[in-house]
């Protein structure tokens, strides 16, 4: 193809100028793609429609992805592909899949470009403050019981994912493409599924209808959508969104490190009650209980830690117990006194594995895996006339 | 209470100075507030999680709001209060509303803030572009029915609706609070509900958890939700949300004209497929079917033209009729053969009164109903090597 007409249409990344406002493409994606509303950490499972999400192109056409929920809409016409480096190539329908032994596990996702927009500089794309994640209970077969019925020859060594949502990126037409390793596609800890419902419902169209990768503790560019073929390979995948795409990078030069678990990180409810335009929290002094998520794709988390003193001083907050196998985040609270005036509160998480979240903002060119400690300004209000 | 402390938090409304970028508190609203991604309008019902969503303050907490489909959760604790100027005060929980006689009507809902983003000077608030828009069946008790059993006394002017989230705004700390002229409450056309159900199911906490407002035909604002008090007053209201906000002002001083029905719009799905960042479409050569949805507020859509050269020349669409007495979009399709180089498309409603949406964009300082046209650009690939 031709590629001059691409020109003009799709940039090579950049980084922002000092001092450079969002742009009204980053806006653009900010109002396509949805964040958590803060205050909704306090379900323990995200309701529907508060889940974040992120569409690299188009949500795709499958049919009846409008039915509704029900006894399983048919998505006529799509199939599953599984082929390269199996014994036996297969050709799926909704119907194979749900045929075979189903599990559902509570996962936590998180886009691994959140808080991308607090960075300085700041790398140009979707720009996420804080707000990009979501729990959900996902319904599907391990991919391990659908690779042993293809057959994986020893030669093998990745498994490449294909969805059906089609764009270009970075001058690069493609369809939505990224691999795993072969240990952890076939893993038990975390176990990888297809997953073909969410919330006991079929996947709404948004989070992948029919199909969808769910990769536990690995940040969301893992979690194919709207899965259409998975291919066996023989060599490392170097697609887009594997080479170049989703590495932990210094420089454009740098080859990089690739993104895949989730670093961990705390969220709070924000406490009392918001400006509109500002988001600055108001709250009423006295005894308040902080409460909020916490997360890591490392193990679970082990510790976390509040601040009321924008991090001079820390306090730990009871955190709830991770279910054995889960990957879901764990609640956390901590009791805090609102004395009149200006404070900023922070919480920070740290795992098992002994990853905490930093003080100071990590940095690389993507702007990936940005789990800065949460700041949240608050204003408590005086005491006087309302004792 | 001393508004001191809020200094510094709550700021008067602003208008962007020339060439300044979307800063972070915008770009915080736009990231927690949900747009309808354009491909979504290909579903006459927007799929649950698409339809747009803002919300002033927090999603507020109502115990049970998480219990998901089913008969009906609780809403524990929560009742309808409806009082003021009328014969007989009522309280109300959800089964009472329920047993009584229900109606379900198709609805497009939009935000009045809708294009305020694209206008120059920009007004400092919500940041949306073009996408603040939904269409769902919602279910419940017309208000006037719920109006008739309470008794409304001949004094009575207006209903005031108040919702249960709380938050500062321009410095004033309000519950969300709006009102309608008595004969808009009771009216049959639109017929005003108190809706429990969206899409056959309780409603999501963030499209108002247990019970909202349905104003057919109005902007977003009137429709309010985590409603818990209706008040029969026996003069206007001058609250927030009604004297301050939502008016049509050329500048702060001028009290300007209220914000009511939805002005005229037609959307287009964007054709072809989309850059990542740019969100320009790229587009195959050929006959393309240009297809999306337009509505009004003042009634049916009667004609649709569209242009492929950016508004020199139009051809008109072809436009589905609107359900009578219905207030949901309609669909609308126009045949446009793609030509390789650089097009701008551009689509255009016209209303049943005669209202069109205008080429050059309206201004108001605080970007309320900016209906100016859609402009789609497209780059239409050269035709070599894909005969």
């Amino acid at each position: 193809m031709d590629e001059a007409p691409l020109n003009g249409v799709s940039a090579p990344g950049r980084v922002a100028a000092e001092g450079e406002g969002i742009s009204i493409e980053e806006l653009a994606l900010a109002a396509r793609n949805h964040g958590l509303p803060l205050e909704a950490l306090r379900y323990e499972v995200t309701p529907p429609g508060l889940h974040y999400v992120l569409v690299h192109y188009d949500i795709p056409c499958i049919p009846d992805a409008d039915a509704g929920p029900g006894p399983g809409p048919g998505a006529d016409g799509w199939r599953l592909g599984v082929g390269g480096r199996v014994r036996t190539p297969l050709s799926l329908d909704l119907a194979d899949l749900r045929a075979l032994p189903a599990v559902t596990r509570r996962v936590t996702m998180e886009c691994a470009g959140n808080g991308r927009a607090r960075l300085a500089p700041r790398p140009v794309s979707q720009p996420w403050l804080v707000e990009a994640v979501g729990t959900a209970d996902w319904t599907g077969v391990p991919l391990r019981t659908v690779l042993a019925e293809a057959g994986v020859l020893p030669e093998a060594v990745e498994a490449v994912f294909t969805g059906a949502d089609h764009g270009v990126e970075r001058g690069v037409e493609q369809d939505y493409r990224r691999s795993l390793p072969l240990p952890v596609a076939t893993g038990t800890d975390p176990e990888v599924l297809l997953a073909y419902a969410m919330n006991g419902a079929p996947l709404p169209p948004q989070h992948g209808f029919p199909l969808r990768l769910v990769v536990p503790g690995w940040y969301g560019m893992a979690h194919v959508k709207w899965l259409r073929d998975i291919t066996l390979a023989d060599g490392p995948f170097t697609g887009f969104q594997q080479a170049v795409a989703y590495r932990y990078r210094r420089t454009a030069e740098d080859p990089g490190e690739p993104v895949t678990r989730i670093a961990p990180r705390a969220l709070m409810v924000p406490p009392g009650f918001p400006d509109f335009m500002s988001r600055v929290r108001v709250v009423r002094p006295g005894p308040v209980r902080l409460e909020g998520r916490a997360w890591s794709g490392y193990g679970p988390v082990t510790r976390v830690e509040v601040s009321g003193d924008g991090g001079r001083t820390w306090a730990d907050a009871e955190v709830a117990a991770r279910e054995p196998g889960g990957w879901a985040w764990q609640a956390w609270s901590a009791p805090w006194t609102a004395v009149p005036g200006s404070h900023t509160l922070v919480v920070r998480a740290t795992d098992a594995a002994g990853r905490s979240q930093p003080l100071e903002q990590p940095w690389n060119r993507g702007g990936f895996g940005n789990n800065l400690v949460q700041r949240v300004p608050v204003v408590v209000l005086p005491g006087d006339d309302r004792a």
